[in-house]
Parts: structure tokens; C-alpha cells; sequence
């Protein structure tokens, strides 16, 4: 297993996303390529005691793009960019895998471009892993790869979402459900109604709509299928709330004596809160439906976040997700849809 | 002031609803017409150590309106429901405004059907009332009325959002924001970006695109822009990622002796978030862009939110938001959109 992993387009600097790299190989024996300036590759691994070589390679590159960069035009511009040769990089079959903390949209722009689409999968899908009260996570696809989305698109995302649970996760029969404004089945705009009639008649263990409040304390199906809009809009507002409600509340205790003592006492409970929480750092999202293995990061991913991200792109190839999905694609054609 | 008061639609039985009646009416010495079963009204009043006249009326009906009816048929059917005969009352001049905390579809087509919108206003727009740690509530419009939209849709609900934090809120010159899933002008759906152009064209003073994560706590703008669609989906995660956090706090602070100690000397902190975040019973939500005063309350709302919702009522007849409303579409058409 060969893990291409793009050091330059994060918020942070490189060394701390070599380190991640290093932390990765050494879990799970796999290799790294880090793609990116070779001198500061070379720094940052020697500050963890390794060189190139037994695991490690290089794919040196001399451009970056950078958060605020027009996705298709930086994609087709630089041309030298940890990115974009990453992504030919992984065309070619030198590796197995990519993960970039970069520009989100830069990464979906390149993946089109570079590897194209599974047959079959109109558009891609951003896929997010997000934790729950009950002990255990679901996914939501799609959180931000495609804003303006069709039904078809959406009936798309269940599939590709239900693939991974099943092929990855290893849910036997994963349920899907819609991100709706209300449980009826009839609730909803014009796309939610059409996409749920499409998901009833499909072969998917479809559960009907979902609404958001309930999401992370219940988690009532394991896939929940949106478009990127407003998956992107989901995910920014549960952390909006618990960002708001935590700030609130740490400026609530250092209020006096009495609630800084009383803070002190629950310093454990805080620390596990944060840790739950930090979705956006515990690793990667699966860019589903581009043919190869593709996980972006967090922008702000320190070595932990993209040790994770790598471990979460290492499974996805694993488990030969595009394989399945192909599998899965021809049994629902058969299926008549 | 005369307000009519539904105590039939919500989650909670009519003497809580009148509770919160009696409770504003003292407050703000205004009359209360209660919708509703004459005999239950009857009996909460006298629970409350009051009776009709003297500040309250009854406005007897005979059917209640659920929260699983669909909307439009219940509207056309029960013609002797609180819902239905509040809102003809309000239409022929009998109140000033009305209060409901039912089935929101069903407030929103019934008050279409008997109010009509106000012209130049294409659809609806409910509008929600959000506490932010700068100390300052800002607005959210729309939050589920219209959930297929326009960019004129939008552009119509930010200049009632914009006119209704000067009429009522008193902001001098209200900053408008687009909710997005990028600051960055470009970024969206095709909605946003055709949106994004109409309002920076607009007279309003627009602040660009703003992002969920960041409301709360910042506060960028006071009037936030969405379709009904993205603004519950925008609310409703908001209260799921509060209501994952302190479930999640709960539990472990139940854990053992020391944490149940910590919890015990941050009681107070605990109870200022529960009040700051629990917004949803805080007052009602203005049903702008129809012709007449409506504010919808939450399904749970037990006295105290009725009374603010009440409250809420009060505020928006009193400021004329309608005249408001069609001055500010005079300015607009002057301006040439």
C-alpha cells in the first residue's frame, strides 16, 4: 500500500503534515510519497529521525494552491502543484491513494480532471464521517462537492454512500435517509419530494426523510444523502452550535472562583467533549465517485488529523471501493433504475 | 393593542398556552382574544384567577388544526378551527395580531389564504430571532415558509428582514448577509450566485456571503439571508449540535462523585446556557411579507414562550412593520430594481 499524501496546500506547515505522514507509516506499515518542496520534506523528516527511502519517497513539486484559489482555473494554471502532480501521480498507478488538506474545491476540480468519474456516478460526492451518542459514527454524502444537484445525483450519493458503509464500515445492510426539514414523506423542496420518491422505488434500504436536530444524538440510519449545499450548510451549523455553546460556557466558568473549581473537577468530561467533537480533525472525507482513491483532509489538520486522514484513505483502498461501486452500479441496473 | 391568541394548535394543552396569555397581558396591559374550546379556556382562565372581559375574550372554535395535517388541505377543510377562524378575525380588523403555535405550514397557507401577501412581496418568509455571544440577537429570514426560492424571493426577504431590524429593532442601518458555504464572493449554487449579484445591486447595506460556523459567536451581519429550505436545515443542526454537546456533557458529568461536584459548582453556568440557547421558546417567529401581524411560536412553547411570542406580536403591530414594509418597496421601486 502506497499513500500519496500533498503537504503543501494545508493551513499548516509542512513538517507538521510530514509528521503526520511518518505517524501513518508507522501504525499501519504503509508507504508514503509526500508530495511537495523537497527541501522542507527533506527537513521535516529528518526532525522525526527518518529519510528518504524504506517507506518514504518524494514527488517534488514547486507550486501551491491555496485556499483562495479559483478552483478550475488553479487546477488547470499550476500545473506544478503538489496537486495537481499528486493526482497524475495517482492516475498513473504509482500509488494507491491521495490525501490533500487543500483547497476542497481545487481537490474536486483536479480528481475530475485527473481521473475522471466512475460510470454511472453523474457527480461526485464529499462524504463526511460524523460521530454519534451511540457510540457509533454515520456518514453523510454530500457535504460540499456538488452544490446544485439533481435527484439523480442524490439517488447517486445514497448508492455511493451505502457502498462504503457496507464495503468499508462493514454494515451488512446499510439504511439511508433523506436530510429533510420535516419526517413526513411529503415534506420538503421541489428535489427532496422528487429524490424521495426515487429512493423508495430503489433497491436501498431506504428509511425516509431525516431531520438534523436529530442526527447526532439518535443516529436513525447510517447514511444520510443531501446535496452539497446544504451538507456543507449542515455540518458548518452543528459546528457553529457547539463552537457557540462551548465558548459560552468557558466564559461562564472562569466567572469566579466557585465555577473555575468547579471546572477543575470536570476537566476530563471537557476533554472528552473536545475530542468527540473534533470531526473536522479526526480525519479525512472520501471524495466518492472520481475513479481512485481520493481523501481530503481538514485545511487545518495537524499531524494527528492527517495520520488519520491517510488511515482513512489506506481503508477506502483497501477495501476496493471503486470495485464495489461498479459491482453496485450494475445491480442496480439490473434492478431497472 | 388586541391580540389573538390559537391555544389549540401546540404540543401542550390550551391552559399552559393560556398561562402564558394571562401572564402578557399583565406585562404589557394589551387584550387577549383566546382561540379556542370556550369550556377549556373557561377553566385556565379561572386557574389563573381570571375571567373574561376586562382584558380577555374568547373567540370560541370547534376544531384544532395537528401538526401532522398537511397544511393547504387543513386549512381548506377545517373552517372552524383556531387556526382558521383567528386569522379571519385578525383579517376583519377585530386584532391586532395573531399568535399561533401550530402546525407551521398550516399558519403559513392559512394566512395566505385569508391575509393575502403584501404587494411587491413575492412569497413568505419566516423569520427567526437568534442570540449570538456578541450580546445581540440578529435575524434569519427565511426559516421554513418558502422552501423552493428565487433570487427575488431572496432578494424580498432581505429587505423585510432589513426593515424589520429598523422598525422594531431599531438598527439604523441593518447589515444584510447571504447564508453560503464560502465568504468568497463566487462561491454556492447557482441560487446563491445569482442572489449574491441582486443584493450587491440592492440599496441594502449587503456584507457579501456569511457562514454558518460563524453567526453565533460573531455575529457578522444583523439580517441573514436563506432559502426556507437551508434556514431550517441551518436552525435545526444549530439545536442538534447544542443538544449533542450537553447530552454528551451530561452524561459525563453523571459519571462519578467528582465530576457530579464539578457539575454542582457550575449549576449556575449551566442554567445561563440552557436560557441563552433554548431560543426556540424564547418569543415567536414573524411570518413577514403577509398582510397583517403573525408570529408563529414553537409546537413546545409552554406560557413563558407564549408570552413572549405575544410579546413579539406586540412589537410588530405596534411598529407598523406592514406600512414599513410597503415604504420600504416604494424606496426600492425608486431605486430601480
Amino acid at each position: 500500500m502506497r499513500i500519496l499524501v500533498d503537504v503543501m496546500g494545508g493551513d499548516l506547515p509542512p513538517r507538521e503534515l510530514v509528521a503526520g505522514g511518518v505517524d501513518a507509516a508507522r501504525r499501519h506499515s504503509i508507504d508514503i510519497v509526500f508530495v511537495g518542496d523537497p527541501t522542507l520534506i527533506h527537513e521535516a523528516l529528518a526532525e522525526q529521525g527518518e529519510t528518504l527511502g524504506g517507506g518514504f519517497d518524494l514527488l517534488p513539486s514547486s507550486q501551491i494552491i491555496r485556499m483562495d484559489d479559483i478552483p478550475v482555473r488553479a487546477v488547470r494554471e499550476k500545473t506544478d502543484s503538489s496537486l495537481v502532480l499528486g493526482l497524475a501521480s495517482l492516475k498513473a498507478g504509482k500509488a494507491d491513494a491521495f490525501v490533500s488538506p487543500g483547497n476542497t474545491g481545487a481537490v474536486v476540480a483536479g480528481a475530475l480532471f485527473a481521473l475522471g468519474r466512475i460510470p454511472g456516478i453523474p457527480r461526485p460526492g464529499l462524504m463526511a464521517v460524523l460521530p454519534s451518542l451511540r457510540n457509533q459514527d454515520f456518514l453523510v454524502v454530500d457535504v460540499g462537492a456538488t452544490a446544485d444537484c439533481t435527484p439523480e445525483h442524490l439517488r447517486a450519493f445514497a448508492l455511493m454512500g451505502a457502498t462504503y458503509a457496507r464495503s468499508v464500515l462493514g454494515i451488512a445492510e446499510p439504511s439511508v435517509g433523506l436530510l429533510n426539514i420535516g419526517e413526513e414523506d411529503t415534506k420538503g423542496n421541489r428535489i427532496s419530494n422528487e429524490t424521495f420518491a426515487m429512493l423508495r422505488d430503489s433497491p436501498l434500504a431506504f428509511d425516509g426523510n431525516v431531520e438534523p436536530h436529530r442526527l447526532l444524538t439518535d443516529r436513525p440510519v447510517d447514511v444520510v444523502v443531501c446535496d452539497g449545499f446544504v451538507g456543507n450548510i449542515f455540518l458548518k451549523s452543528i459546528e457553529g452550535g457547539i463552537a457557540a455553546f462551548s465558548t459560552l460556557l468557558k466564559r461562564s466558568v472562569l466567572r469566579n472562583a466557585i465555577t473555575k473549581a468547579g471546572a477543575f473537577l470536570l476537566r476530563r468530561s471537557f476533554a472528552d467533549m473536545r475530542k468527540v467533537f473534533a470531526y473536522q480533525r479526526r480525519g479525512g472525507a472520501p471524495l466518492l465517485g472520481v475513479n481512485g482513491a481520493v481523501v481530503i483532509a481538514h485545511g487545518r489538520s495537524d499531524a494527528e488529523a492527517i495520520s488519520g486522514a491517510i488511515d482513512v484513505a489506506r481503508r477506502q483502498a483497501e477495501a476496493r471501493l471503486g470495485q464495489r461501486l461498479a459491482e453496485g452500479l450494475e445491480g442496480w441496473a439490473l434492478h431497472g433504475s
